[in-house]
């Protein structure tokens, strides 16, 4: 489900700080398991797992399932396959088509592509989007440009109304599931979201099969539930989906959308669009198809679309495979990568979960060489991503309480690509990522991966500065580390960071690829990636050898490799961000209210193309930051004098301290959740990262402060400057207690 | 020949500054004189002279001049014709065909459109450029994107050779006539240039009918001699192009081109650019067509191009109108516009030139009811300015001595359109022009035009604030002077700015209007201008309000009406740029130095689209700017000074201390030439304002700096920052001899 993440989201690093006091990395152990890696056996695997549609409910899917537990069984794995019930709609009939000002049927099944012959295997899915409400219209339609709040503020100071109509929104900027909610929001009737050529297709290169981007004929399927709200079987939220499960009933899940919605291949869509009237779309609105475009509203055409699903329960398949450790069997080291795919799934996620199958294998060879990891290991292959993360929600959910006890540490991958080495997550992990990265050679350029991370950064320094944060441009120019990005959802790791409040890592490659012009395609097969994407699976390989090194790092060292003051600068960045959002939005409400009253709206506008002045709104008042300055100062203190004491002290630790310092660590991370969650969404109970409600997958920080700014909840602003300043100083609390272990104070 | 000029283009003004002396504006004259301008008149000028080809030499040109002449006369000036010999290229025949891997023939006449009745008039001109070389040549074809010097640059890293290649090239970002001399630096063989709907086509609008912008088959025509080395009849720089003037060879002029060049339509564009191989096109290179771009560049693709062109000489008919003034009768106030088109040229030009007969007509009005100007009004209805502005230049020439003796001001006009108003020139001037633009109003919106300048600048600031210029800024938020934006070229004003020295103001409307997508093209015409750019001429009457307001203002003023610290605070504000242009430069190319030494280029490039690393050129040193900003220190000094004491003396002037300070300011502007003029081009000698050598139209400010700065002319810039600094200290000395008129002192 993973889509680009940017390199430019980043975040603020410490240009030099302390050393790990995690004892040296077994460079001998690590080089005995880069051995095992073979990519050619990646390819094979590959090609067996996207040889069929592997959708959940699907025959293929359950297969590989199988085989993955095959395999994991095959390398010394204590492995088992764990079901959840749950509830996912499948297509039983999807309709649409133009029925004014002509009759014209849009919609089906992609065609078949010669040069890939997988296109041609029977057993897909037709394109649809799964969770939206059954339903059958015909209505007046309404262009939405990309059916975000801007683009209805735009709509409404032209006059023109969406209510009962079918909206048609273009895929980019918000998340898909975003689109059909928000025309629901406004009245609408109906979705259509479609893959305009602007984003994935000839506009950014030449298409498949020629190219590796989007023809006229492909389709993104997806998701549309209502994840920021849960994600994870709609029929229980908070507990797994067992058999045995209490569920609501469909109607009171508040994640299933009402209207129906589909979406649609550019070819199709221009169809619609080339013949709506009505105003010219406003500037930034127009897309790379070879028309103007306009908002339609007005009558002229008229779209039929209906959809029926199955709302039976299916089964997902989560494979679990655990490695026993030999002296601290009760810390956990989860990684996982999903295997369900919506067609063929070559990239995404099979280009990740053939990375995650080599470590395991390499690390069964390992184990039956003897070794032994000092923690427990547990491999997870995910089943229902792609519809709502549903096996690893379901299995957090289902064993919660043990994962808060055990867990250290959720790492996740999905789909990856050609390039450069994308990681985001938990930043006390920040330091250890740029240490394992600079332990793996890019494949294509032979240096190491966080030389290449950094040389891009200079590159894109030189070419347009002003872009790169504080943080990547001290990365660029002076060395420091590479930050992670904040991770917000979109692929497995959202249950166990946002919801248990366990730290998380992803990892992937990104940049040269071309997997996102067949994203959630039928042409999101073997043959695209390994043509397209990453020949030779060099960075398949190079990923399970980043990702396998981070792994054992963890499970091997007596005592957490994690530098908190990495976490203290980064949210110490999150806050300026947040400051000066609420400064921008108080002098540009003032300066609006300015203007309004001025009537330069009218004044500056074209007469002929009528645009009412926008609608002045509660104005932002200025807040008190003073709570969180606090909080944040007090966190820096804190963690800049644990990161001290650790890197003079960590190492010479004896065993009962380690003991003591593993124990107040290990679950420090669950400190920076609230119970009451975020404002309407209690599910979402991480105070420093998570979805934004309104971008689905992109990460909002500080989000219970930040969002309210954004919305206008003036009071939950004022209410969650205050909970995220407790969960730090909590956090900061426990870093003093820590200390106390590693100086000999406390008890 | 004007193109749209951005607001954005802005430059330092004083929020608040000293008055203006000259005396109050006599307003119930002015609103005698806007009682006489009758926008249903100017429609019917407008559809006479727009109903026929006009361009140079043809037979409408010559009546438009007879008839424009014969209202003059009708308003009781003293006017006639002037008649020069040019040399001005008219094709004999334009042959482009597509020749291999298929073969279609392109290009020829833009066919007639229904709703267009003058689209259907025979005798206009084969779409094609002018002084082009004439040549027949075959070759493989390269997309050079815009066709600018970055763009060769980019090529050249892909490894994509464009010698003995024809170039296509996109309208837009630099002046047409570069793309071809450009292309002939590099080693081209020839060049088509065409209008992508990404520029002027569908992605900005409706298409022709339906709406303004540019359909399919309609075609730029243009010049693309090279104007800034001089404009003018190539055979006579310097000198006026009368019969008997000694004129060099056709091979002697620098300023016509060697390799062949049309301008092509996007529908025959797209049918060579869909073909295209060789290396995707770089980021940024894509267009609105639907297809995936290239370079080609690799022997798939062969273009046939051949011009064939009349050299001989053709006549250029201005029409010269005078009204002697009544006690300064040698002082002269000029105005202009040109009539000749491309096709029908509606918008460009006629529409300001209707405005000019308006001012005229009123003027002539004022006169027959007692009124004079005090000094000497002279309107020119230039011929031949689309070519080269030939009329103007050539009268400049051959009027060079009285004119340098005589005139105080050159007012300028084109083609203008609907929306806010447009104001670049002389920045002594600015006040002026504000006070001018606060007394009269907008037709659309009924409030004074400097308001609605005001508040556009406004809802920019809070939409995009960081685009505007300090200057800019002051005027949206604390309501100072709206800035003129500077003069480079593609106009009249050209001759008597750049060359003679003389001040310069030049005005129009735009913003609202669509003539962009119909520039220089069959279907610039009464029908496309009276529906979607200006309907029912209102911004036409307005524009005559605005320019005769300036020129009553302007004659009648006992003294100048000028402001001189505008100027100053322009020039520092100028100067503070290029400090700044320096400095990037030099960490730039430092950064640039250091990544190159890294090898960071190949590490971050992708290797299955290679480029290579750009080529470390001579660094940017750091310069002396001492002279620089000592001399602009004197001039706010003195011109601050002289303000101060004008607003307090300048009224109560006697008779005699008038006189002496008309004689001290009258040819103030000329003290800012330079009489070598710019490096390797001395015909522009204005050391403050030019048209960029690689702009063609836009402006480069203290360019003789500037300019050297960015082409890494290191010598040349140390040389400027003295000549600028002498002349702008003379500028300042002149000041100071004034002030000492105003306050008695001197001889």
């Amino acid at each position: 489900m993973t889509s680009l993440r940017s390199l430019l989201a980043g975040a603020a690093a410490l240009a030099l700080g302390a050393s790990l006091p995690a004892q040296a990395p077994d460079r001998a152990r690590e080089a005995a398991f880069d051995a095992q890696i073979d990519p050619a056996e990646q390819m094979r695997w590959l090609k067996e797992l996207a040889s069929g549609p592997n959708h959940v409910g699907s025959p293929h899917d359950k297969a590989n399932a199988e085989m993955i537990l095959r395999l994991f069984r095959s390398w010394g794995w204590d492995a088992r396959i764990e079901t959840f019930q749950v509830l996912y709609p499948t297509p039983l009939s999807t309709t649409v088509e133009l029925v004014g000002p002509t009759r014209v049927k849009l919609g089906g099944q992609e065609p078949p592509v010669a040069a890939d012959d997988t296109s041609a295997v029977k057993g897909a899915l037709p394109p649809y989007v799964a969770y939206q409400g059954d339903g059958d219209v015909t209505a007046d339609v309404v262009y939405v440009n990309y059916g975000m709040p801007e683009d209805y503020k735009a709509l409404e100071r032209r006059g023109v109304d969406v209510r009962g109509k079918i909206v048609v929104a273009r895929y980019g900027v918000g998340w898909r599931g975003l689109k059909p909610l928000l025309a629901q929001w406004h009245g609408a009737a109906g979705c259509i979201i479609y893959s305009d050529p602007h984003e994935d297709g000839y506009a950014k290169g030449d298409v498949y099969p020629k190219g590796g981007m989007r023809p006229d004929f492909a389709v993104q399927r997806g998701s549309v539930m209502d994840m920021p709200i849960y994600p994870g079987d709609p029929l229980t939220p908070d507990v797994g989906a067992t058999a045995d499960a209490k569920r609501l009933t469909r109607a009171q899940a508040t994640t299933i959308l009402k209207i129906p919605a589909l979406p649609m291949s550019y070819g199709d869509a221009s169809k619609i669009l080339a013949r709506l009237a009505g105003p010219e779309a406003p500037d930034g609105w127009q897309g790379s198809l070879p028309f103007r475009y306009h908002t339609g509203g007005d009558g002229t055409v008229k779209l039929h679309l209906a959809v029926k699903s199955d709302w039976s329960l299916k089964p997902v398949y989560d494979v679990i495979a655990t490695m026993k450790g030999a002296t601290l069997p009760d810390e956990w080291v989860v990684r996982g990568n999903h295997h369900d795919g919506w067609v063929m799934g070559a990239a995404d996620p099979l280009s990740g979960n053939v990375a995650m199958l080599a470590e395991a294998k390499a690390l069964g060879a390992l184990a039956k060489q003897g070794w032994r990891p000092k923690r427990t290991l547990v491999y997870a292959s995910w089943d229902g991503e792609e519809p709502a993360l549903l096996g690893s929600t379901e299995w957090a959910e289902a064993h919660a309480a043990e994962l808060k006890a055990k867990a250290v540490l959720y790492i996740n991958s999905d789909s990856s690509g050609r390039g450069i080495m994308e990681a985001s997550g938990s930043h006390e992990y920040q330091h250890l990522v740029n240490e394992a990265a600079a332990d793996v050679r890019d494949p294509e350029t032979g240096v190491p991966m966080v030389q290449r991370q950094r040389a891009k950064l200079q590159v894109e320094a030189l070419t347009e500065g002003g872009r790169l944060s504080p943080a990547q441009t001290a990365a660029a120019d002076k060395g420091a580390d590479v930050p992670l990005a904040a991770l917000g959802s979109g692929s497995d790791f959202t249950a166990y960071l946002q919801h248990l409040g366990l730290p998380a890592l992803d990892f992937g490659f990104s940049g040269e690829s071309q997997s996102g012009g067949v994203y959630h395609s039928l042409y999101d097969s073997f043959h695209h990636y390994t043509t397209f994407d990453d020949p030779g699976l060099k960075y398949s390989a190079a990923l399970a050898k980043l990702a396998g090194r981070v792994v054992m790092r963890v499970a091997d060292a007596d005592t957490p490799a994690t530098r908190y003051g990495d976490f203290a600068d980064t949210v110490a960045s999150y806050l300026d961000e947040v400051k000066k959002l609420a400064e921008t939005r108080r002098t540009g409400d003032e300066r609006l209210g300015q203007l309004i009253q001025a009537d330069a709206f009218r004044i500056a506008g074209d007469p002929l193309k009528p645009v009412s002045a926008p609608v002045a709104e509660a104005p932002t008042p200025r807040f008190d930051f003073g709570p969180l300055e606090k909080a944040v100062a007090r966190l820096r203190r804190s963690a800049t004098a644990f990161d001290e004491s650790y890197a003079n002290r960590g190492v010479r630790l004896a065993p009962e301290r380690r003991q003591r310092l593993n124990a107040a660590l290990r679950d420090i991370d669950q400190l920076l959740l609230d119970p009451r969650g975020l404002p309407g969404r209690p599910w979402f109970r991480h105070m420093i990262y998570a979805p934004g409600r309104l971008t689905g997958y992109g990460a909002k920080t500080l989000p219970g402060v930040r969002e309210a700014i954004e919305d206008r909840r003036f009071d939950d602003a004022r209410d969650y400057i205050g909970r995220t300043a407790a969960v730090l100083d909590a956090y900061a609390a426990r870093l003093d207690q820590a200390r106390g272990v590693l100086e000999g104070r406390g008890s």
